[in-house]
């Protein structure tokens, strides 16, 4: 797969023409025209051309090249340098992969360098060729709808995390929690650390976006990026609240243990007690039939008619008022 | 029920008529008159009519369809574009249901836009028709009419938030709790931040509206968003106050569990005390016995007169003097 | 008791006369006059007189007739709402209780509306009165003067709640705890949260009283209110300070319990080990003398001129061993 | 002693002479002059004379008298009203005691009052008299020369607190810890909260003297209360962070406290099977021969020539069997 | 190894001559130069001859020779004083090692001072010869080069700081944790502290660099400053992640441990039920044998034929009966 993945001249919001990066200078002299270049993984030499092509900062080229940056926004002079980090579900193993897009904005021009995870931005820029009135304001509208699609991702990714914190709390309150529950919650909790570290910085560059007084971003795009501002805030709360359910959500899980353990326990006290109360009704009879036993020459009650039948009358007699005494306090 | 709930012309305060969404440029032709149309999960048709007759924003319309927005504010030129979230209590469950109000608010209009669970706001325009004086500062004082209401509906749902706390209190402290009790604790946490995210954004939203420089809001209607602030800084802190409340509850929760875990443990103690105790005074009398009932040949105690007695008084003797000794040492 | 406490006419810091509600618009035509009116739970007609007399706000009356409001202040105009809750320890139940003092001040007035628990200002008049050079400052002074006591109850207040946090720590660490402990611990962090909740408003309070530019609070006042922002932060610094010391009391509380479970389990493995032992040595002379009471018919031993003896020493020599062994292994 | 340590003149940061507190105006009309005063609990009148040389406000005087007020800066016009927390350990019971210095700064003069546990001044005197080149500053180089000094007082303060955690990181980690550790770490986070409610107000007040646009504080002087500001700084670190690892080693004796207990149950654990095996054991020779100590009189066994050695063989053959099958499964 | 480790002048971005620091004030005579200055831990004289040459503060050459301060930074008319805390792994012990190096910078010269553990800034300087059109910006540029490197150095640590929370987590959620793994924790805890007070004021230090308007830093300086901004803030959000990860990690291993203690207690039980039972089935033809071996006259079944094998086939079959039963309700 080439890097450049579309090059194309767009002129009062329509699709113009593919254009060939060495071309491109040739292209813009023509009034009223942008481009519009989508790369991925560049190498350095494309990144040179394009360096070159609309004069951009020796120090954006070097991150975009390197990737590996947190979302941010800079601003040379009358241009744009934006990063932002993309979220996406990998849905075999249900893993949240991060990608990384920067930005290029200028007046005539928009690049786009997509980094690891990411689907390609053909969508996004086919439905803003099928809305020229607003891809007419230019670059800076197609910027909003690239960070918005971004933005859109975020949402089906706090979905599942929420999905997730809901299967714990049925693992949780359901009584069968286990070792791996807490493995679990450490786990979402790591998740939800990498998602908000990765959408919170876009909080700012919203902001910034709204506010900036540059020719690039015409007033009425404003609108726009304070409804990716919005979205960006919801998220951003969104994945708070999940972080604060999540560490009560521990807290519950330990609560939860520590009174699974008093059920044990209590379980045990009562095994302790049946256990101790059926011992103490065996001794009585081994204790007098070893009495009994023994060669004394002299006992009388060896000798006695009826000794056997009340001996063993009155052994088993205390057993059984031993037995009622336990089940009326309960042991038994 | 059709998606129009009401849609009336006011004229210096006073109703003047009812009046047909169609019809509503001809009617604003005339001087000082505003409209007052209230919505119910309305259809993109009809969206698409009010937006032509007030000049509204794309974005705004969209959000005001596809609903599930925070609740915000938006400044379009002259007009103002709130969101609120309402809240109310479902009788039957105990359940808190959340709704959306959208409000449109300009010089000669104010629409609002209800989707979910929410009380119509019949009640309201009655009681604003009935101060004419007041409703005569315009579709400004009409908006802090319906916010009052909805900020109002929020005070039931915290008390009865607190009674839920109270309650659990009783039961925490009472030593009756269970694993049904940390579910509990849990399941308000989780009622708090949902209140605390619907509510929360409000104040910033009034904060706004009390400092704006629009003709909409004229100066004299300041002191109303003010008093509407003022109500959503107290929902705020009450429901702050049953947050960390409520983590100090899950925390002495868990700690009087642990305590319980001690009372058990002693019981445990006293009984496997209580148990070696007899087990050593049965075993005396019972080694005793054995030891009498060896068969040896010369065995001189066995012989002697009192050999019987003296034995049987010894071992019982020994028995008595190890109950003693248990009492004093506190194992009986 | 009528809900007008004193009605006075000040001139020149010189208490002249009590008035009159009904008369005081005639006394304030005179110049260099203001009028100090002291409320107790006062009426709708009478807080219209008085409304009438000022020119005071809606709202502002609705609040002080209402009550329940949180500390707040507010401008109209020239004249100064502001709303404090009072605070007072309940000498016999040693419980807190809060009351509530609406602030109108004007120009040439100063209204107090007291609600709920809370002392009468007639001290603070006195002692006002008795400064006439700081008076004559006018209504300002009077209300630094009003503050300054409300301020000040808090303090006992606060030492009270010290005071117990102090019992609940010698409770905590004299070994002596109990279920009631937490639930102390726990009553005593919902009275310092609604504390918190009186006390902490009054900071931004006093900090706009100290900035705002108006005629009525003359520039020669500032340093007075600056004295009730410096008691207002101490106050809350100890209420804070209480907090993290009560959140760490309870967790200190609650590892005391488990390292008394530790203690309660080594008893309990102390009093198994010796169980145990003594078993083990009570079973040897048990099964040896069982042995010798059967009744094969060949049994050598038992023929054996010294066979009892013998065996009886052997037997009890094992348990001897047994018991040195168990004393040197730390079991007994 | 008398309350009046010091009271001394300077002319061009040279000292000149001592003066009587009466006598200070007319010293003061001689230019280029400052005085420099040192007070130690001075009763009201002596306050009064101070308060008379240099116009003071009455809520400073009435402050300095009183003292017990949290660390502040006021400004009276062009005069400096300071009050800072001294802090100094208590050699032999080795406690933090805290005193207060109050600061009245002007152009021409600087008085210190000192209340409760502190060091006199005269050390710190002496220093800027040896520096007359800095010391014709005037008294605003004074001032940042007493600041130093108490606030360099509290890095042995936060030096004994960091060794007294790193005493209680010992007795955590190397399982030695008992109740009292608990108190310990209690006992530290206490005082740890009232340095830093000494300490914290100070940013601010350094900050403000940074900034502060005032004759009596040159421009000059401001590299030397960023200096202060920066020791400030650096204290509050150390606290916090000393805060941060104290939670965090109360959290880790707890699950220490937890895994001792886990420790102490494995070992009940294997006494009871140790005690339960060695039970099954001897059970089983002292059942054979009760049941042949039995006195049928058709017991064919009885009558065998090898029915005793036979039997004899067979118990302790299956004892030794069981025994092999406790040291298997791991229960001896 | 001399204090001094380079002193250099440029000319126009190109290495012009070593220079003697006591010749610098003639090389500086030529226009468009300046002094690069390297020095080690350099004594109290070297330290005054370079206050000499480039007019220092006295405070910030105490500063540079007393070292142990926090990273800072400090305007002195048109100079920069700077200090900053290095990092590096100790490769053998494993253990994080800070140093510390204070930069002054003014118009014409650049002074590094380093302090403790650090490495050279030779390759730094070799770095910037080869890139003569930027070191050309002046001592602005080479700060910059010096703080990339000093905030690059972080990366490893923090990154060998990750791997061991990922080896404790293999630990704690391995079944294999231990006494260790809490100190572990705790350790990992304070090391995180450390860089965190490190790095964190960088924040500060950057943000005023790139926004500070003084001639040594051009204004093109500011997208490299902006660089090292963007790392610190990045270091600051993986200290940030790593620490709360390490709450939740220690609250996971705690209630982990727990879970353990409901295992052994659950083993404990069932012990004590397997042990309970078999001694339930041990007593009772113990118990049997006993009655038959008593000694009386007349005990009908002693006669009987089949006495014997009727009582033993009685007695046992009772043991399989409660062998079964002990079977079937799971004790054994």
């Amino acid at each position: 797969m080439s890097a450049v993945i579309n090059c194309v001249a767009y002129a009062g919001g329509q699709r113009e023409q593919a254009v060939d990066i060495a071309d491109i200078c040739e292209v813009l002299q023509r009034p009223g025209r942008f481009v519009w270049i989508g790369l991925h993984e560049p190498d350095e030499d494309l990144l040179e051309q394009v360096q070159a092509a609309f004069g951009l900062h020796d120090l954006a080229i070097e991150d975009a090249h390197r990737a590996h940056q947190r979302p941010k926004i800079e601003v040379y002079g009358e241009s744009l340098f934006i990063v932002l980090r993309t979220v996406q579900m990998n849905g075999k193993e249900n893993k949240i992969e991060f990608g990384e897009t920067h930005f290029f904005v200028g007046l005539h021009y928009i690049v786009t360098v997509r980094h690891g995870s990411s689907l390609p931005y053909t969508d996004v820029r086919m439905r803003c060729e099928s809305t020229p009135h607003l891809l007419k304001k230019g670059p800076g509208f197609a910027l909003y709808a690239l960070m918005d699609a971004i933005v859109d991702q975020y949402f089906p990714v706090v979905d599942a995390l929420e999905h997730q914190l809901q299967a714990l709390e049925e693992v949780i309150f359901g009584e069968s929690f286990s070792r791996e529950t807490t493995a679990r919650i450490y786990g979402l909790k790591r998740e939800l650390l990498e998602v908000k570290r990765a959408i919170s910085p876009l909080i700012d560059i919203c902001n910034r976006l709204m506010r900036f007084d540059l020719e690039v971003l015409p007033p009425d795009t404003r609108p726009y990026f304070r409804d990716v501002y919005d979205h960006t805030i919801r998220i951003n709360e969104m994945v708070d609240t999940l972080r604060e359910l999540l560490t009560t959500a521990l807290e519950a899980n330990f609560s939860l243990i520590s009174i699974t353990q008093n059920e044990v326990m209590k379980t045990q006290n009562e095994v302790m007690k049946r256990f101790g109360g059926w011992a103490a009704i065996f001794a009585i009879p081994t204790m007098v039939a070893g009495i009994y036993g023994m060669n004394f020459q002299w006992m009388p009650e060896l000798n006695w008619r009826y000794g056997y039948p009340v001996v063993l009358t009155l052994a088993f007699g205390l057993c059984l008022g031993l037995y009622i005494h336990f089940k009326r306090s309960g042991w038994f």
